[in-house]
């Protein structure tokens, strides 16, 4: 592997937090939060030290990366920024163990929302702006963030893209992977920036306003309050409910859209399967509950904003769905697992990774009856290639085995088991809440550090989609040559 | 499909179930349990006298049957067999639902051993004896057992194996499929009277070494007491767990050792697999269980008595695993899943399953690093083709589907969680008891009667392996001709 290059980027990397972490730095200003100010400038400026230090030492005319090197710079990319994103939590003292902050700051950037705080209202402005803006960060992932900005990458940079666009396939919208990084990236801030004035406008501060926008931009969830999103006006709820949704579709739909091609926008099969799942849960969910609701509107308005915060991966909640009927419980569940669709900010399996599944599975029970006859699966119009649809199967053997191994490391913790195996499907799934201990109104402060370092490794295991995490882990990746 | 074909055999599976209740009846004759003894002749009469006009009036020459067929037959041939089999016990008084009659015989056919009876020792030894009995013929299943049996059968009963025989590939010992039955039946006899000796000259009398040589023949489960194996000496302990591990192994193994090629066994990935999967459960639960145990001695019994159970999916116990560390249940968790190997008696994934699915796994991260080369799966020494290599994951996605669609049918019922998910994948895998209050010390008696019916569905999935039961109770199956 060219282990110069991937060291290299590590120290652009370690720069680009130390930027990031300047905003952060000026909300403290803003407030008068002069201890946060401190720990933020403290980890900037060991970040950028670091980062220099190691981008000199490692600068490489050998420039080439492989898919090797891609997931080895995207996972650890993850893992650098984690580390440093948590010294500011500790330095100021908010969040005291350093673990508690890793957790914290891995459930940012991978965008869960799991959280370990007992009281998020005690913290302070800036702190709260920095943990929903990791998450922001996340959404579109650290690497794309990083290609739009590091300008010395070759064409091998799809390689990066590959690595870290959730989903089975990416589109290469435009030849380079530079500029389809950078119109996704529009795409993004566009929308923030509409989210962010349209809660604005309504019962929300600014401040609220971009704290909550950042939370459905990166499918993430943080909050500010103790019962989430549950005290803002019905507005608010329904804008970040429908922005949530927005934000789980996958963004190769918007760029056809702004670039006058809405046929495949209209036949993707992924976005009626999404929009139709996201239909049928809100209505069930809705007979459900009503019962316990005062009027038909507001069971709507509940279940409308628990599935799409919850089939996005999101995790804002709006009620204590740990307290709703089974039926509705055990479709938050399936809907924690689908996720949303491939190249959106969402977690979970994907919705076409689930499509792709059940049109195999209808081709074998066809291939049973007939057993030479030939068909191959389509998938948005296209034949699929035998290895693409093996490899979806495949995945998701090696996701139901991740998380029944989670389940397995954590189940010494005497919470029992439904708060265990919820929590090891909503951090595998980047979702945040489970259900009992773990629920919307519960937390994962009662976990050992152990756990939590187990829960931090799946949530990036979720994140990257399992396979580059793996390999970047694996001795034999990082021998020199191979 | 050749519909006269598939009803002529539904009346010759009735004249058979008829055959077979005349052994429960001896048993009655013998215990002077007379009221029992008419309801096994009733039920008897009436099999004998709907099978013979259904054949007689299905009397067809054209008896080429296709897979369709063959999965028809299997599906109706286990419904019908549960249908008539559970009317002695409802005849007689002793379950007096007939859903919970239902239940139980589709748990003894599907050898499952998931129980609704409160208090199974105040069953008649009639009853007792039928009830195991079912485990006994279940266990090498209700075809193989026909075939043996039925002589007109065509070259093409090979469809029936396929369609039977647990596991991704059947190895056609011998050319014509009914012989290759005869060689997998004999043996299977002769393990039964082997282990119902050495029963015998332990603490059991004749019945019980009967009755739970049935229940670990079928790998069913199902016992005579409150605490099922608990109260007999270890050493009839050790025997019935030596011999669930015996049965749970690929009888395609037993027949080669019989013509002395004992090689392909002894490189037999799969038995490896599964010794050394039961050897580490063993040795991890003995570890996490000694604290509560007398001795290290009764802590290895106990941990090798349920694991063995538990990983080919028979139900029997010696303790109540419900209470065990975390750790232990986790393990006995996975092994539920894991099941046995292919070919066997044993429900669940199977090891062979198992294996492949790894091996894909690893295979999928070789692709990614490297996306040109080519390379295959191999299992038990041979290349597996791409097609049956992808079925096994296909599979694996179908399997956990179904047991979430379990789980969220069933989830109205107020047991909680863990009971309701443990029901699911314990029924789903024919294993027996679950966690919670579906655990060694209950049983399946609270659920409602729409639940014992999803219940029974899910055992019959899990025998069959889901796709021949799919497919049989598609509509377009029965259509007259394709």
């Amino acid at each position: 592997m060219n282990r110069k290059m991937v060291f290299y980027m590590f120290g652009r990397i370690g720069q680009i937090a130390a930027l990031l972490l300047l905003l952060p730095a000026v909300v403290a200003i803003i407030y008068g939060e002069y201890k946060q100010l401190w720990a933020f400038l403290i980890t900037a400026a060991l970040a950028v030290a670091a980062g220099t230090l190691i981008s000199l030492v490692c600068r490489t005319k050998n420039k080439v990366i492989y898919a090797k090197e891609g997931f080895a710079i995207v996972t650890v990319a993850w893992i650098c920024m984690s580390v440093v994103g948590a010294l500011p939590f500790t330095l100021s003292g908010e969040i005291p163990s350093y673990i508690d902050a890793i957790f914290e700051t891995v459930s940012g950037f991978t965008t869960t929302g799991a959280s370990i705080l007992r009281d998020v209202e005690a913290m302070s402005y800036s702190m709260l702006f920095w943990r929903s803006f990791t998450h922001w960060i996340g959404g579109m992932g650290v690497l794309v963030f990083v290609m739009a900005i590091v300008s010395n990458m070759t064409d091998r940079s799809i390689h990066l893209m590959r690595a870290e666009m959730p989903g089975p396939t990416v589109g290469k919208l435009v030849p380079r992977g530079r500029d389809t990084a950078k119109i996704l990236y529009l795409i993004y801030i566009v929308m923030t920036f509409a989210q962010i004035l349209m809660l604005w406008v309504g019962d929300m501060n600014l401040f609220e306003s971009v704290i909550h926008t950042f939370g459905s931009a990166g499918t993430g969830g943080f909050g500010i309050k103790a019962d989430s999103v549950a005290s803002y006006s019905p507005y608010s709820q329904n804008v970040i409910a429908t922005f949530m949704l927005l934000f789980g579709i996958n963004f190769n739909l918007y760029f056809l859209l702004i670039i006058r091609r809405p046929k495949p926008v209209f036949r993707s099969t992924e976005l009626w399967v999404y929009l139709g799942i996201v239909a049928a849960s809100v209505a069930i969910i809705t007979a459900n509950i009503y019962p316990d609701q005062q009027s038909l509107a507001d069971s709507l308005r509940l279940a409308y904003f628990q599935a799409s915060s919850i089939i996005t991966t999101s995790g804002f909640s709006t009620a204590d769905f740990n307290l709703w009927p089974s039926l509705s419980k055990s479709i938050l569940l399936l809907l924690m697992c689908f996720g949303g669709c491939a190249g959106s900010t969402a977690g979970g399996l994907k919705i076409s990774r689930v499509v792709i599944l059940f049109k195999q599975i209808l081709r074998e029970l066809k291939r049973m009856l007939h057993p030479r006859s030939v068909s191959s699966v389509k998938f948005e119009g296209k034949p699929l290639d035998d290895q693409t649809a093996s490899s979806v199967a495949i995945y998701f053997a090696f996701y139901a085995i991740g998380i029944m191994a989670v389940f397995l490391v954590i189940c010494f913790e005497p919470f029992g088991f439904e708060t265990n195996l919820t929590a090891a499907i909503t951090t595998f799934n980047n979702v945040g809440p489970g259900f009992g201990a773990v629920g919307p109104c519960g937390g994962f402060a009662d976990y050992s550090g152990f756990s939590k370092i187990i829960f931090s490794f799946a949530m990036l295991l979720g994140r990257l989609e399992i396979f580059p995490l793996i390999i970047a882990l694996s001795p034999s990746t990082w021998r020199k040559n191979r």
